[in-house]
């Protein structure tokens, strides 16, 4: 799945179904517009002035971010929806006493003019004449008395924090920390619960490693780096060092995290989770989980360490941002902790506890090592993807004969079986994310999820694509391929060659140990720049292991600006492979696969250069009638059968031991053997041809 | 040439000819060891402590640079070579009331342990246990009453003084800004004079755009970054920006500099110069300039601006370190000036006048502008190329003759022939860095140059590299060329043509602009990188147009550290195209072209997308016994018979107008167009006796 790709799929669906939800909330403008996708806001503004004024700002600040800098929030966590009503990924409002203003960028355009408040001024970013922000807010305040502008810092990170507040100083105002925040204080009525689900331990078959032997390896890991404490926010990062799972963040990404914090120190670990008593005593939810958290960290029901044991402990604390933060200001006043290890990702708040010098930032160890895979998480991503291929093969071949029968299928009916198809396979736990099911010119939006209101039939004539993925208690998948059911022109068929030459140059690549993914990606395009072509997103980004379908911090691409937290590619890291290239209203084509980087061996060596490349675990065959095998190299053609023979091996025994022989059959005719000599599967015939009238005429 | 190599060069020759101008002053050590490579300096060293007593300072540090962050400096320059002995390009000396301790890199670890005064710690930086330079104050100077450091902020970035000021303070000491810097007031007698040749007006013919147009397009960058005032400290960007060029770098590297400083506003210009009234009013010494400074730059002989016509003109004052400063603390404290542009090379002095509420750090639009030629120059560089590449042509086949008819050449006498050579061609102006000219198993160390004590015969049994360059009035040249005058082994007609096909990779690669030289680099990588073998060095440097033969700030390289004054490519910057191999003790192999970018049609095209590409200016043949042509694709043999016809037709001409007709011929035997059909110049054979046998299997 692309990377923004989520981010539109949960705000689109929180949106709509908010909006459905409260039939009379829809806004309404001036001019009488009135649609369903606008939220009439004004009472919400009102009610955020009120408490501006109380806390004597000029200006008030709301952003997309939680606490944690997630990629995706809850819906409890949606303080700009819910003040603006525009729910992309990306925006940011901000709201004196007589204006409200939000910022976006040119891809939610048309999607912010359609959901903002009519009393909202939509601010088209880095457009023409449009103001930064700060230059606004230095003209609308220009002449007030209040210069003073209020943000929450739980919600900000370090460096967006800072550039706000210098940006504003040489504006003549001043930006100041609001706690709480304000959008906490008037929204109170109609907003989702917080996310609160029962944690499940995630057993040691499936982790392949103890919770104990994580903390052990994070605190050498400190020792290392001289850090005497070191602070996780991140919410894949609890949920894979301690090896539970929860769903509290449902939606368009079923993410299975559960809200907490923790601070790990050289000889003690102390983890924040919300309700903790309930948590720690409940009944496992997942029929796979045998023991309660207390049993699984080794505490009391009240949270406190078991000392009755050599055994580690964790102690568990109730999650609150205030306790949390007056922790962290205690750590910090310690003056025998002198290191203390915060990640890129920390909020503002946590990171104006800690005095400047004893801050380090980087990485967290949890972060650098859930990204490299251990043997146990590595057999289970490919076990997962065997499965997971297994169900979009029986869901393929029956969409495949249900449109060319004249069967009515729409882009949310075949998202909806292919969920219940992957539901069927053993030891799933729901989608990753909520299936890209796109037809024809939907299929060229990056961004696009189907709704009821865009919802489009599937037909032999449109080019379909399917980006969708799974969650499995043994791994996380999320593929794409892109199906067309009548013969294709000669350039939806150039294009639908070159993005899988591009997805197999990356899937053979050979590099030395140390490169970024950025400065590999351009393999992955060559084939469609060689023709003027490329596909405005990354070509993979990270995946978890029964964790995020999106996850940091390395990634494969040049699309992205230069990011601090970025790593070289190591062994057992897993990306996503998956070039595309979309045609404006008419058509998208993408293709991905999940790879991991694992070391290779090559005909030479060199002294202390290790070699790597990837192993693609995704296998799902491809559209043959869609590939001029003529343009592809006898490299590309070769690793290409090898695809196909592993992916009938594999995917066709499991599709037969579940007597999915039509899925079979489908799997079988698309891995056939591609015959060819020299990288053209013509040449084998016209050479043949050439070379006999020659030796006939030289005998005759 | 490599991006590393001329610093090597450099001061390697530095120390020689220093050394053997003073035959007495050879170190020896306690064991008696005496090398003619070791300096005593136990007179510096006692000199500066004396120093350090008067300035209450417990310790000193000596870095490489010079006031204008030079990559190549002056010998007078050189102060940390003149304190330790040690002339490697990376290292720093830390001298204490009782100790003196050398930092540097593991390629440096053996010169410097012959160069070291005996009295000299060599710190081998990131081998274990080996302690940080403020690791080791920390300890050195725990039970000192002194806790301050010295250094002289002339010389360090801002980066490195900041970073080395917050590591001080960890460790307890304090970091002091000294100056005058302590080397240069012990460093009188033996002391090299500062550099003050005659600067010569550029004329308009070669540097395609006046220096008034240039002030006015920096002007408005300035404007476009609301910069009041700009400053420039980089002796390239003066150089370029007034149209003048000197002879101030003499050395290993013939950068055509002069010692000057630059202070930009929006209405007028500065530009410090050493001796000003000398070179506002002395008489050209290059036959191509036409006048004096002052009237190039509509000065009096004074400095002072001519007011008699309304052409622009440039104040010219003293170049002196401590009036610049005092007139940036002048800038700095006018009210009326709100920011002050500051390139990422500026040194820590010049950035701690600045407050940091005023400072912009960017690329300065003169190195921007510099780096992106305009058509004059590219017209030049691609002249000044096939002029080049004769003089290479007539010196390569006089070489090969020589060497296989028992001659004897070495690499010394191969360089200084080479170095004749060019300079009989059209606007010469010297080499542009001395040749690394290196046999056999010295072409595999990349840093190498040869000296009197290594010098070694060119035989027909050793690979032959040599990697040169020469100034010309219309451009900077930088090539390289491997030969063997014998038949290769399979590995290293296997290196030969991986390092060819990487370099044919980025010469016609095609990409969309926005991407970075590391985004591309490895591209030139991909046909090393398939066997395991890759090279240590960059694929590419910026070079300069009769200028620097490095110039940045762009570079194609993912194999440096990511630096934050990398430039995306762009239209009409010039890169050396350079990939290699290298096997220690054996043999080393580089082809090194230069390369511009510039826009190409492809065959689809997307809206807002475009796309670049390369030209290759350096026009020189292969070795055609040395390549395997059956690894190569159809597309690289395309290019190949493409280049090899074009270098036939420019350079052979010029040969032939040059009535050099042995080279003449050596070029075309090795231009002839390779013949193939589908990528293999075996297949036609091999196809038609497998085809011709199955034939004649059917018939009878």
């Amino acid at each position: 799945m692309d990377n923004w790709n989520i981010i539109f799929i949960v705000l689109t669906c929180v949106s709509f179904v908010y909006s459905a939800l409260q039939p009379g909330n829809w806004g309404s403008c001036e001019n009488g517009e009135s649609i369903p996708t606008r939220t009439n806001t004004s009472l919400r503004v009102e009610a955020l002035r009120a408490e501006m004024v109380k806390e004597k700002l000029g200006a008030y600040i709301v952003p997309s971010e939680d606490f944690h800098m997630s990629e995706f929030v809850s819906s409890y966590d949606e303080r700009r929806f819910y003040i603006s009503g525009f729910d992309g990924s990306m925006g940011t409002a901000v709201i004196t006493a007589t204006h409200a203003a939000l910022w976006t960028r040119g891809k939610y355009f048309l999607q912010a003019e359609t959901q903002l408040g009519c009393d909202w001024i939509l601010m088209r970013e880095r457009e023409p004449g449009v103001p930064t922000i700060e230059e606004w807010l230095g003209e609308q305040l220009e002449n007030q008395a209040v210069k003073k502008v209020g943000a929450c810092p739980y919600f900000f990170g370090n460096d967006a924090w800072l550039d706000y507040e210098k940006s504003l100083e040489q504006h003549g105002l001043r930006l100041g920390q609001t706690v709480p925040d304000l959008i906490d204080k008037i929204w109170t009525d109609d907003r989702p619960a917080f996310p609160d689900t029962v944690i499940n331990s995630y057993p040691l078959k499936y982790a392949g490693k103890s919770w104990q032997d994580k903390v052990q390896e994070v605190q050498e890991e400190m020792k290392k780096k001289n850090a005497d404490v070191l602070i996780v926010t991140m919410l894949d990062e609890t949920a894979w060092l301690f090896n539970m799972r929860a769903t509290d963040i449902r939606g368009f990404v079923n993410d299975p995290f559960f809200y907490s914090l923790a601070i790990v120190r050289p000889s003690s670990v102390s983890l924040y989770i919300k309700n903790k008593e309930m948590k720690l005593t409940a009944n496992p939810t997942d029929q796979e989980s045998d023991q309660t958290i207390k049993d699984h960290l080794n505490t009391r029901a009240d949270g406190s360490c078991r000392k009755n044991s050599n055994k580690m402990c964790v102690e568990v604390k109730e999650y609150n941002y205030v306790s949390f933060i007056m922790d962290l200001d205690a750590l910090a006043g310690n003056a025998t902790i002198k290191r203390i290890w915060l990640s890129y990702f920390c909020n503002y708040a946590v990171y104006t506890m800690i005095p400047q010098d004893k801050i380090y930032v980087d990485n967290t160890p949890v972060a650098m090592l859930k990204t490299q895979k251990n043997d146990v998480e590595v057999q289970g991503m490919t076990n997962s993807h065997i499965r997971d291929a297994a169900a979009l093969a029986i869901f393929a071949s029956k969409l495949e004969k249900g449109v060319k029968s004249g069967e009515t299928w729409t882009e949310v009916s075949a998202s909806n079986e292919l969920t219940r198809l992957r539901s069927l396979q053993d030891l799933n736990r729901g989608d990753s994310f909520a299936s890209i099911s796109s037809s024809g010119s939907n299929a060229a939006i990056i961004h696009y999820f189907p709704t009821n209101t865009t919802d489009r039939r599937i037909t032999a004539n449109d080019i379909y694509l399917i980006d969708s993925g799974g969650q499995y208690l043994d791994g996380t998948t999320d593929v794409t391929r892109t199906f067309l059911w009548r013969d294709p022109t000669a350039f939806e068929k150039e294009c639908y060659t070159r993005v899988l030459m591009g997805q197999i140059n990356l899937a053979m690549a050979v590099w030395t140990k140390g490169l970024f993914g950025r400065e590999i990606d351009a393999w992955a395009r060559q084939p469609l720049f060689d023709v003027g072509l490329t596909f405005k997103h990354g070509t993979g980004h990270g995946i978890g292991h029964y964790l995020s379908v999106h996850e940091g911090p390395g990634r494969i691409s040049n699309y992205h600006a230069k990011f601090d937290w970025d790593v070289p590619l190591a062994e057992h890291m897993f990306y996503s492979d998956e070039p595309g290239y979309y045609e404006d209203g008419k058509f998208g084509i993408r293709l991905e696969n999940i790879v991991y980087v694992k070391k290779v061996e090559t005909k030479y060596s060199m002294k202390g250069v290790t070699m790597l490349g990837m192993e693609t675990v995704t296998l799902f065959p491809y559209e043959t009638h869609l590939i001029d095998y003529s343009k592809m190299s006898g490299k590309q053609i070769s690793w290409l059968n090898a695809y196909n023979a592993k992916t009938l091996e594999k995917v066709g025994k499991l599709l037969k031991d579940q007597d999915a022989m039509e899925a079979y059959e489908w799997v079988e005719k698309r891995t056939k053997k591609i015959e060819t000599t020299s990288g053209s599967t013509t040449t084998i015939a016209s050479n043949f041809i050439i070379y006999s009238l020659l030796l006939l005429y030289l005998i005759w």
